[in-house]
């Protein structure tokens, strides 16, 4: 039996087993693509069997493209995602904090590809530790769910403070918002890296699609 | 019920509810304490009622300071780790890979925490992606774990070859191993957060420990 | 009237007149001096009209030296500092706040320097972000000091929280304490220099002197 | 009595304490804010009583946006301000110091903040190092202040130079205008950072608004 | 004989005997330069006796300068090159692998270069680390090859895994491509360099031209 | 046919078809390993069949367990290596060409590791760019080799300058050596990145090992 | 006598005795300002005496908007610099030596600077080390020149090369054209600091007016 | 004539006519050469024709060989100098100005080389810009140097106020003694590059050598 099935669409080579063996399904990176290149590896996915298929950071001349394309296709524009086919029905619940209003566009990201991946998610918006009270009045939501995601800027703080209040795995993604010595996401990620709770595992800067794959993992687990 | 009771021990303030609260227990980091400071920190938690207390990053002095104190007490001299009081029945399997020899000591350390935190371990080394049929032959091992620690030094190129090969979580942990444009371990660690292979997270460079920690909040996770 | 004058002692030209004209007097650096330098700059200093001299970053010979030349000297072993003559009487009050154990000595270093400037200080050790109920059990005494100097390593989160609880300034002191990602301090004075709270200053990393000399300034502003 | 107030908007959550708690006010951060978003989180602070509710970094569309919704709303172009509500009465004076012309709009937002807060300033511009007399002729403004503020980009030098000459707090900003080796206001950041002359203090780069919230803490102590 | 005979066309001096001195000739690199600056400096190369004068880095509008100039000349899109002259019959294969799409420009760069030098290649596109697999079912064509080069972005990882797969020279190419701890191409430098396979060798960020001249003179030196 | 056999001794698996499969044996890479580990590898590689073995980054106390476990061994004590069994018949010739007299170490683990190899090399040292003549003295023997290694730390301007002589390829080595700007190396690497002779190729700094395993394929593919 | 005469314009304030006291005028730095602003700044030096006011960094705009206000004023444009006044009769001669086509722009700020403070010059362009030859064929013009000026981007190469020909004063130049590991200057700014050739002083990153200065300050010791 | 006469000892090769081509002679850099290195190659520059001869950081042990083998050889220990040979009659005055104590060793080295060159020198020690008033005592001594050097650590503000007095070439030498965010001579780094003062010049972190080389050189043009 094949895991490793390709479709050659000349400038790109989709995974089409991707999901089968690792569990999250090949999706198209709309960032530095045409509009037609990415309706051409969605319909490569589709092709290929997949029920659903998505990209990420599309910009408004794509998502237009793609929703030409299907009718049916449904974008999420503060998520800069766009999907074709059926949503899976979600299990479990990931939450995901974002610090500030500007973390908005990556928390949107983390739960737009949640849902894409079959998990469900609930949002808490502007949780800042300058208020270190709105953090607490969610601990209550941080300890039932199964999975945190907390997207930050400029300082960071937020997620090591989260991970000291539940025992769930917190997935921490540093943004690129801010200015000076935020350098353009630095600060953020070495201060999520060396958070002092124990459990705060890091993925790239504005990568809210990963957090969430890797959120995914876990809650799959958990439902299965 | 008080979910914060502190130790005061003067030069320090041991939280002995952290296990309850995070899933994790407090842990005493050795490195920049004097023997005398972490016997007394091991000796607090104990006294706070806790099954087992542990130290991560002893040296030689400390750990003996250590087993004079406790007749029992052990060493785990290839992860700088030393226990009083009995290690819980493991549950689970994590697989610890490491991409060279020179990762040991942190691979070690993965697999000592997570048997303090009553996790079982399995240990694969010097699978590296330059031999990347040395990876290939341990796909079935990937596929089994619950979830997946992979250690790497210089280019850090593991766990972007691994995250391909499984759907479990992937925990990648950089080490400072490694010269030159390695930059004390800075080259590994901007690897793994670029990894291409959506689902691999990252913590700090040489945090063993904390490796541990977010791999047992995914098994315990699994096995409850 | 000259407020300029200098004592030049060969190797070293010592301004006496700093204190009446910026509130805080020369004082001797004695790292990459000798013990000999040392003592030599602390004479002048005295000779000059000074009530008190005293170094900071004292070695052990060079806290004997000074010891051996001035039998009433006192020396601070946790602190490095070393004092001849006799420390004024305290006003006011500084909160002097540490994140963990390893932030020991730069929080003593600020507290020596108080007392040799005339202010009073209290200090909390141990209070980091991962077990936030910790902070919010000073909050207290956050309110109530004249000032507040917080000394953080690793993520060096806790400053941004504690500017949350108080309305007093809040100078912040990165430490070179840490591993990996932490680069010397470079994580933790990013960090505070990006806070989210406004109202949190940042000075050099393991600066205590420094963070112990502005929060004197507001101190004195406000007995005078 | 509750001082954890919180205005929720739907994309962001506002801090209406946050001035009880803290001593400044929850302050709207227009960057990255569409008008509209910026005009609903100053409606929102004004419904929640506070007497004045003001933007910083507001483009023209906002300024005009904001005018149009309040007549009385007034914007500090230079600043990049606009105010909703009454200023109070100014008491105490910053003395508020430019290295260069281009720092001009980091000193206007000090001083704008200021205003905002019920502090007073007084602003003298362009004293750069290379004609240290400039510096020299305001010597006795410096002494004469509650505390100065000193805006510097390139080589950072001034805060330095200033601190020697006055027993008040300073703060410094570094800035970010410049060119080639001053890297977008790293280098007056460590330069600043590491001035020999105690007692300075620095905030993020081009933050003036944390600059003056830091000033008006000392200043309010004063009065109080 | 000389071989430094320079066309000074006032605003560059060209070296004409750059091939016969180093192997490869002089390239107009048009980056920087207008479209007439462009065309003039491939008209003196011309001049100079050159059979085929080339440009890189070409925008649309030197494109068409350069095709109303000369009518035969062609321009490759993709790899933003045009060439004036006939391209000489190609010896040898050079394997050009890129890792993702977004590797396309500079890839093409590569094979037009090649082209230039009168080498042949071969391309294979979008052979990401993340489906291993994709790797070694080109391992006879990397075996077969003269000379193999990798272009890869983010996390810059392939050229570690093709060079453990074949005995050729394997040339690494980072490219700029991805965001956030890609750094602008930083991260796959790093990467490369630090590979653990040996034998791989590294030119600058996006130097797709470079990488090419190496290769060529490997090939060139194979088929002499 | 099996090309992936592995020697596991327990911490470490050596890959014993290296050689066969990238033309560049498995070597042992002594830093950081005990005497006894170093010998362990040697003596695995040597029962897995190979000719010769060899290790480098020995100190002394590993040359002498090596030598008084083989009495035929020998050591290269300039270069830091170690070699079990004869030195291969040396084909070619690759001139290693060092900027300083600081960098003879690196220069010498280039020759060391090529003579293991089987191909020749011929050295020249001392050759800086502050004495250009020095380099246009040696423009025959650049024109005359295979290939050209060329070794440089500080301002690391030699290859650009080698590179404009010959139409060889050029691998450069960047050197730790030197102080300040230098910053471990970073600055000749970023120097030889950026050179403006096409056909420079770069490494790692201070790998003299890999510069000498890339430059031995271009000969070998020559004298097959 | 006073030296340190002001012009208080309001947003700036002018050093009209800088020429006295250091030998180089105020000058009027464009980046930042309007045209009005650089306009003022000129009228203003005019008014305090100067017989020459100019301006660096000036775009079209500003250059229009200085020659709508002063007939007679000249635009020197691909120096982006523009004069009122009479330039004084030229002393002596500095050799301007330019890497790359790409360096013209700053090679013509060092000229142009150069010509207001009355100092002659002469520029050769297009003289890099991949054509070591170009640099030899110009060692009679660096041995006759009062001082020379190098400005080179990319690897920065060439100061070094040139310092090793020449008994005079050579200022490098480092400029921010050039693209990957160039990053933005840093790299031949790197290389110039480094440059194993003694003699070599170094200005910050496209910064040929200070070069520029400090040139003359030599020339004019030489010619008084 | 030649003027590139070569001193070849194995190990080096010496540029014998550097002084009469650059007007600086080769001289011995100490630093990772044993202390017979050091002694052969000073016998083999006095071999050469060299009346004197001289190396720059010398440890004890290298200065005690010295010595040994010339018995009128004088060490210089504070600026860890040796020389072989007369010192000329000196000619003209460098001013060398120190900002801390720990600035001594590099300015000891700047005077120990003028010494050698045959220039006067004088020094002014311990004059930081937190007191500038010290800066503005010696500005008459300023005035009348033939050129000046100002050594620098920490915040490296020195240089650009000492510019701003005098109208002689500054030459900076930044310094790697301070702590922290002074990142081991970076931040005087990119003070002096980014200086506001024109007609400073920078050389490497502590290279106090070299600043000693430039400065001659314009010395010997006024004095010849």
């Amino acid at each position: 039996m094949s895991t490793h099935r390709i479709a050659d669409i000349g400038f790109a080579r989709l995974d089409l087993d991707r999901a089968a063996r690792t569990g999250a399904p090949e999706v198209v990176y709309a960032a530095g693509k045409t509009p037609a290149e990415t309706v051409a590896c969605l319909a490569a996915l589709l092709d290929g069997g997949a029920p659903l298929a998505f990209a990420t950071r599309v910009d408004d001349a794509t998502a237009a493209a793609v929703r030409e394309r299907w009718a049916g296709a449904r974008a999420d524009e503060a998520a800069r995602v766009v999907y074709v086919g059926d949503l899976p029905e979600p299990v479990g619940e990931v939450l995901v904090v974002a610090a500030g209003t500007s973390d908005g566009p990556v928390a949107a990201e983390v739960a737009a590809t949640l849902a894409a991946l079959g998990i469900g998610s609930r949002r808490v918006d502007d949780v800042g530790v300058a208020g270190v009270h709105r953090v607490l009045e969610v601990a209550g939501e941080l300890a039932a769910a199964d999975a945190v995601v907390v997207v930050a800027g400029m300082d960071g703080a937020l997620p090591g403070v989260v991970a000291g209040l539940t025992d769930r795995l917190v997935v921490a993604v540093p943004t690129s918002v801010g200015y000076g010595a935020a350098f353009e996401g630095l600060a953020p990620l070495l201060t999520m890296l060396t958070a002092c709770a124990p459990g705060v595992v890091v993925v790239n800067i504005d990568n809210g699609f990963g957090a969430a794959v890797a959120a995914a993992k876990v809650v799959r687990t958990l439902h299965r």
